[in-house]
């Protein structure tokens, strides 16, 4: 899995990063891939991938988040998809509790004392699995039923180092997931 | 996923409840479960799944464990059960940090001040995924090699509470990811 | 999977119903499912699944139908689709038998006395097979080349209750097939 | 698929056919088939399928059946298996209708007059779908706490001449199943 | 495999050729298919498959080539899709020697002294392997950039008769693989 | 995929190489790889993976072979096995035509002046590809019914270097493959 941290611009997430062989078409990043950016959030109805969030006419927004882009094109399926996204936020967990901060995950949510850090999606193009992560850096512009948190509140303030680390602890993550699965014998 | 604790007797882990279908020949359990139970660890060379371990000759023993044996019929496809294994791990940190355990994760091993808690294996049979992960009941019986430690070490006495707790918090999580991946509509 | 019987409204079927997810962003409901209504048929051409249809540029309408809309999870495979529609087909037949009335089935087309009962089409989404079967209340609004017959011309007046028992036999043919799927062991 | 009605032997069915490629070792037969053979019925607990029988030590035995061992290599999926095989199981009562024996399908048994006509399984190999059917020609040497019927009890006595008709409807039922999947758009 | 080659009339290649049914839809030829055709080739940016061709805004553009259109519908992977690809282009190499001209393959391209002879892309679609291999009957009418040759310029002139050999070929090869992944058993 | 040239020592080919993780097993190479050695072939009636010479008892010998044991985890299709192998005897014979070598494949055999100078198998085990190609050094200890030919027959002497030559070349196809499949973006 290769990863890529964009550092030298901000790129504005609307829903559209969420198709197949984003990474390769804006990148030219082939296969499985993180992509890491910080930008605005806001993901227009048409993008929205949870349908649970369409039906409750849900905004999804925020003025400044960190994002995780990933592709995985060993196998295209929903389950895996997901199962991936709550590994990838449990391993964010454990990193903050490196950083000294106390989460909570209910699922695909990050919470820290009942405020949300994060929001995330997992689906499957008819290709690849594909997986956003967005992480707020400050609770600004976010709809006001949410109660959210950010990292500059948790005291995380180099954003481009965290954004890194975490990028790296996901690519890691995915990397062990793979070869673990290379060596065993099948079951009878 | 149904969830089976057995609490009226003892069952010894020799690796065979590692086949398909080992919940339902001996339970009556159909389709996906986690049965969960006490009892020694003694994995012989023959049921080995991992190859790693064979290549490295190592034993895989325990004097008192507690098992989790899950089986997932979804799809038997090996990089699925590498991320659910991880998954569950994860949430069993999680559940040991509710307990004021702090663990260190390595991919499905749990650490605690760098003495072993668990195993675990993940693969595939023609029909299913299995997962076992076993819990250190007591660090005895354990190959020498090993630096290990067991829930009574670390403050857990109820161990049939341990057992009920975790199982259901695995049930949650995996009933968490299977209806999240199918909320979502799929990706261009 | 689940059923839902609606009673309470007509819904007219254009195709757009075979969409995947159309039961979870209409109805909520989640996963497997089976959704039963009343109303007109008049599918576009543009919603055509049916490529035979298209190159005949039949017409495919009726006046009043009650529509089944199936949507299966499990694996979208077109031949699982085509295989679960002929059985589905064929336990309406058998139900209609119950009623004393005989029918020929061909395929997924249900006759009685040459005359043509039904309509129905399976295919898949990337993420589901999704089935839709059609019954005649009445012959009527159907193109004047079909030969049709409703439910009511063979005595079958209670509507809602055939809905209902039908939607109650096709649910419980699937989950024996999903049963008796996960109690057998592999062969060699 | 191919059909191959053997006529000129007996073979009795120990449960060993139901292992992948068994027409292709004992006939040459490539690809999706449905061999039709008679003989005994008397299933070694060893080659057992279903592990409902399996775990209620059930005998399945028979002194004079005709036997259908169908394989699909199209997709090893076990729900695809599964519902095969009912679909195969009503096209058989449709044909016994067209005798003018009334039977009673439950999923995978053909009853007539709550006798039993007939026995079933259906799982995968590693590279297959495997289904076997057996129906009683006479009802002798079934297990007694079985109420049994065969073909003969109901007025079928050219067995050979039902051997092939039945292989007919059964090839012809699977080549319309597919034929049916092929000429579908996916959709959305 | 069914072949059909369209001798009785030029058809331009536009892209739209390389989605899903498209043999049927156009020709009525259901299941797996080889389509050979004659015209010009002027892909339309919104029709190209290679994102590596849109993001290097390359011209696809040839005045005369034969075309086949290859439609897989086994399984829709797009490692077999690359696979047979390739093997189909390794055969019309193998072929084009039988005629006395050395080619050079370089995965799925073939060169004749540095000259690009043909095009090719292989894909899948939400049911369906495409592939999609272009010849150039005259170098004409291509970018400026490619050096290319046709087919004429090797000295072949009867283009039907190459055309229905190629597609014999192809068409056997892809008989041969099939046959030869049925007769062999599975491995542990 | 991973390439390794055993040089050091001859290993004889008993057809057991062919099950899942040899590589993994005897020499630590996770994932896809090739293995090349050299030795001798005699497999063994129970190893047999072709049924087609367990039907027509075939003796599959050679006193010298070098041998390419290729596994590929991606996706476990026989279809898929069968188009890779096919694909790589096309390459090796591309390579032999670069010696001044003119070949014929056959299907997955390779002819020079109608003596075989081959054998190859391509089959899955339950989580991967296995592929199996000899090439005589020596056409000596050859069942006497095969009209076969070896490499130094041929004026190829270095076996070393063309063991290593072909393994490089058969790698590179395989990455070619593989990199070609996530390129591109799929079809409707």
């Amino acid at each position: 899995m290769e990863l890529l941290v964009v550092k030298d611009k901000r790129i504005d997430y609307d829903g559209s990063a969420i198709r197949s062989h984003w990474a390769y078409r804006n990148f030219g990043i082939l296969g499985n891939s993180i992509v890491v950016f910080r930008g605005k959030c806001d993901v227009k109805v048409e993008e929205m991938i949870d349908i649970e969030d369409v039906r409750a006419q849900k905004e999804i927004k925020s003025d400044d988040m960190i994002h995780y882009i990933i592709e995985v094109f060993d196998f295209p399926n929903v389950l895996l998809a997901s199962a991936l996204q709550k590994l990838f936020i449990a391993k964010i967990c454990e990193l903050l509790s490196e950083y000294g901060v106390k989460t909570k995950r209910k699922g695909d949510d990050i919470y820290i004392k009942d405020k949300k850090l994060s929001i995330s999606i997992a689906t499957v193009s008819p290709v690849s699995i594909k997986i956003h992560i967005g992480i707020n850096v400050e609770a600004k512009g976010i709809p006001k039923d949410v109660n959210a948190i950010g990292l500059r509140e948790i005291g995380i303030d180099d954003i481009e180092a965290f954004m890194e680390k975490i990028g790296k602890a996901l690519q890691e993550e995915f990397n062990k997931v793979k070869k673990d699965s290379l060596k065993v014998r099948w079951a009878e």
